[in-house]
């Protein structure tokens, strides 16, 4: 039957649309890797998506193939997100940071036929390009010219004459491909889809989220390879704001970036915002314009919260992963904020904050029944919503139980007001007694610790308890802490039970390739490790 | 082919979910017409709708049914939206101000199965029941005890559980109903769909559009029978804003309601705003916590803007129409704000906005091809989107062109980058040699005025020029302001050709049953006019 209602699918390609009819002459600003700077804005990079969707054409791409990206954050990127939807196509996003096995899994299994590579990343591409089976073009994305045989961006765009109409899509249909980093097995891809990117975009938009509008000057320090930024070059578009963005994450560069352009608003992991803290605490200045930053990926330390508190700046966390496009949660200020201490501020922002309308959250126990929402209990942490995955990219089977929830591996508490906490991942929780210990909550007090830089609490195994918290710390540099005087400066910030057996100075920790520890190589390396205290 | 994402409707229903959820102690405030105030909170009028869905079905009412309200802005009316909703009902609003046979005329049309009607509306029930051909079921609805006869909201819905569960929808399913209130021929239906409102409702939220969150305190002096308040019911549950809803629109009331419940953030047509700066200026007092006002309905004077601008608080129009649910365009400071003299910040705002993501606007010439957006050319404003009809309540004709375009009949102009400006309703142009005056800037442009409490322009007919503007003007109480004066202060504001032929003071102007003035009357009561300067 007719509507009564319009008609209108809703398309990431109707994004740009608008963001060119609309905004067409707001900025969207590119610092190369190279440090030459690219002046652009969404009439431009509109312009340049159909010309990409014209090229994907003549490169032999049919509708549903997949076309791959190994590329910073730059409009040359944006372009060819917009273009690939808007000719059917899936834009592929792959992190450089994956081992080469990995990026020659992605690959493969997502049988991409057009790999887009940054100059920087060329050598990853050389190592890994015999094993490649599906790719058939490989070109050269951000500014560097055509050379070594590789085409390059800038030319091929060049050849089109943008004349291009947009393919007629369904809003379900696949539009981008991400793969989870995986930290054990193959990675998985997620395939997002044209509807589930724009309701998140427009989500993203509400002042509890990220506070969008064509007034935002917006630096995306979270990369587009990493949950589709999150969500940032969709929802900039949906109201034109003006976009920064860095191929480099040097601190010192972004800093610069961040004065010259007036930026508003950031994005990225806490260890982004710890180089560039290093690099103002080295060389001076101040935040300029900037007045709004989300921090995501893994839980910000206290004092990086007060930090940016006490300069003026609102600061939130936001929480999610591949698999939920990324938004779950995100900080807001709740509506008694006024009234609130300065540590009750701090307190609420350190959460990971409360679900837009879209996202229900619940918490449940070993027996996969849920749990109360009291602020205390802790769960497994399970999600569903519009913008939430169902199925892996090529797999038969739901990821999904029968109510639609999806289990997020994080361990988290919710409070009554449906604020949420991360506790831990379920896989890094430390099992003693019968009881939880939270890994993060030992790292992020003893990151608060002076002299600390960083801190991985692991549980190793323990003949009484089955397993206690072994700390590992990386000391600053010059700094002469000892392991008593973190201990004295946990006293009273944890409970008394979770203070670590043995704390253990060393050098490095290891990472992953979004800049996370990783905790599974250092489970690995202290499996069979003896603590001081065993013998108790 | 199964999905990569989940699979979830877009259904008004999960609007109230959420905030019961999220949201559930986050306050609903009602004054009462009689004085009384009910304190309630998403909780609780999330459960009474679950047993007003309870109480339809008792009542017999079926899927698809309609259920019709005669109601101010209250809980109850809030709640009777929600619980209609989630039996599969459709919430058919009705304006008490229609008269008594368009009333009849609605509800027959309608087909309204169940008539929920305040208190102060029972005069104008009575005097139509007789010839309402399908209403089974009369129902006080505000905080009216039984009477008279008949049944009332409070007895029925205490006599439920509230345990229900919503019917499973479809998000195309129709929801709500609202008349237009047609100034020629019947009023024709507007059938609201789960998935428009719910698009609609998170479009609200962003900065640019209603900037709404868990903080925003709202009373919608609009009305929600007004193209469902603009929303902001669906808008407010989507973030857990809490809501002041007043049954009185004196001006005294709303100050004291604004006053003692803290409320941000209000929207409504400029003469409720012009009632209340007459009570501040009475009585004393100031705007307490207001931050922020939406003006629509009509253009706000530019004195309005002005008055409310230099108290600090953000003031913006919005431009829409029942048929487009209602939001097209909102104002809101463009990314050079700061940079702009107060006297171009009033011009913007003067104006009715850009569109959000989801709106297009075109405006198109006499023989319908599209005109520049050059902020010069006028021409007929057409719109497109997902909330945006396409064929009227019960109508097999499509209201659309084949590019889904609605004609609004409004005349209006669009700059280069998107800012509309309307210009006149179509009908109320005037059309003078060859050239159109806008009736509309006339009558603002007199507004400003000192002694001019009211204006009206309207097209006369003249041998010459076809039509010229004969100018209509209600005195402030007290004034003595005559036509000369009026003449010198258009001077200047308008073009030479524009100034009105003719200024004639009347006692008062008939408005409509919204509260604009009743143009079509005016043009048959001066239809036969003879223009002094008709025989120039």
């Amino acid at each position: 039957m007719l509507g009564n209602m319009q008609d209108f699918p809703l398309l990431v390609t109707s994004l740009i649309d608008h963001a060119e009819r609309e905004h067409g002459e707001r900025e969207i600003v590119t610092r190369w890797a190279n440090g030459q700077e690219l002046r652009s804005n969404w009439g431009i990079v509109a312009l340049e998506a159909r010309k990409f969707a014209q090229m994907l054409g003549r490169l032999g791409v049919q509708r549903g193939d997949r076309v791959a990206t190994i590329g910073m954050n730059h409009a040359h990127h944006i372009s060819s997100w917009y273009g690939t939807a808007g000719m059917g196509g899936i834009l592929h996003t792959i992190n450089p940071r994956l081992h080469a096995d990995q990026l020659v899994y992605v690959l493969n299994h997502a049988g991409d036929r057009v790999l887009l590579f940054d100059k920087m990343f060329q050598p990853i591409v050389e190592a890994i390009k015999d094993r490649l089976e599906t790719v058939e073009h490989f070109v050269l994305f951000d500014n560097a010219p055509a050379s070594d045989g590789y085409a390059c961006y800038r030319d091929l765009i060049d050849a089109e004459d943008g004349d291009y109409r947009w393919v007629d899509a369904d809003e379900r249909d696949p539009v981008g491909l991400c793969y989870t980093s995986g930290t054990t097995g193959n990675p998985k891809g997620v395939l997002y889809e044209h509807r589930s990117n724009v309701l998140h975009a427009i989500t993203a938009l509400q002042p509890a989220v990220m506070d969008l509008s064509s007034r935002s000057v917006m630096l995306p320090i979270v990369p587009m390879f990493h949950a589709n930024a999150w969500g940032i070059p969709f929802a900039a578009a949906a109201v034109g704001a003006k976009l920064v963005c860095s191929c480099s994450n040097d601190g010192g560069v972004l800093w610069k970036l961040f004065r010259e352009e007036k930026v508003t608003f950031s994005a990225g992991v806490p260890t982004v915002w710890l180089a560039m803290f290093a690099d103002m605490d080295a060389n001076g200045g101040d935040y300029g314009a900037l007045q709004r930053v989300v921090i995501g990926g893994s839980a910000a330390p206290r004092a990086m919260i007060e930090r940016l508190k006490k300069a003026g700046i609102t600061v939130a966390h936001a929480w999610g992963m591949t698999e939920t496009s990324p938004i779950g949660t995100t900080g807001a200020r709740p509506h008694n904020w006024a009234e609130l201490s300065f540590e009750q501020q701090v307190d609420i922002i350190a959460k990971q904050g409360r679900p837009p309308y879209g996202v229900e959250l619940r918490i449940v126990g070993e027996d996969g029944q849920s749990l109360p929402r009291d602020g205390k209990t802790s769960g497994r942490l399970q999600i569903r919503g519009p913008w939430i995955l169902q199925r892996y990219f090529g797999s038969e089977e739901l990821a999904i139980d029968e109510e639609n929830w999806f289990d997020t591996g994080d361990v988290s508490v919710l409070f009554p007001d449906g604020t949420m906490q991360i506790t831990d991942r379920a896989k890094d929780v430390i099992k003693s007694g019968g009881e939880w210990i939270s890994s993060i909550e030992l790292e992020n007090e003893a990151v608060g610790c002076d002299g600390v830089a960083e801190a991985a609490a692991v549980g190793v195994h323990h003949p009484k308890w089955d397993e206690r918290p072994l700390l590992l710390v990386v000391r600053k540099p010059g700094a002469t802490i000892g392991a008593e005087d973190i201990l004295d400066h946990l006293q009273g910030r944890v409970a008394k039970w979770w203070l670590p057996d043995e704390i253990k100075f060393v050098d490095e920790l290891p990472h992953t390739a979004t800049g996370k520890i990783l905790k599974r190589a250092l489970r690995d390396e202290y499996a069979d490790y003896s603590l001081a205290t065993a013998d108790d």
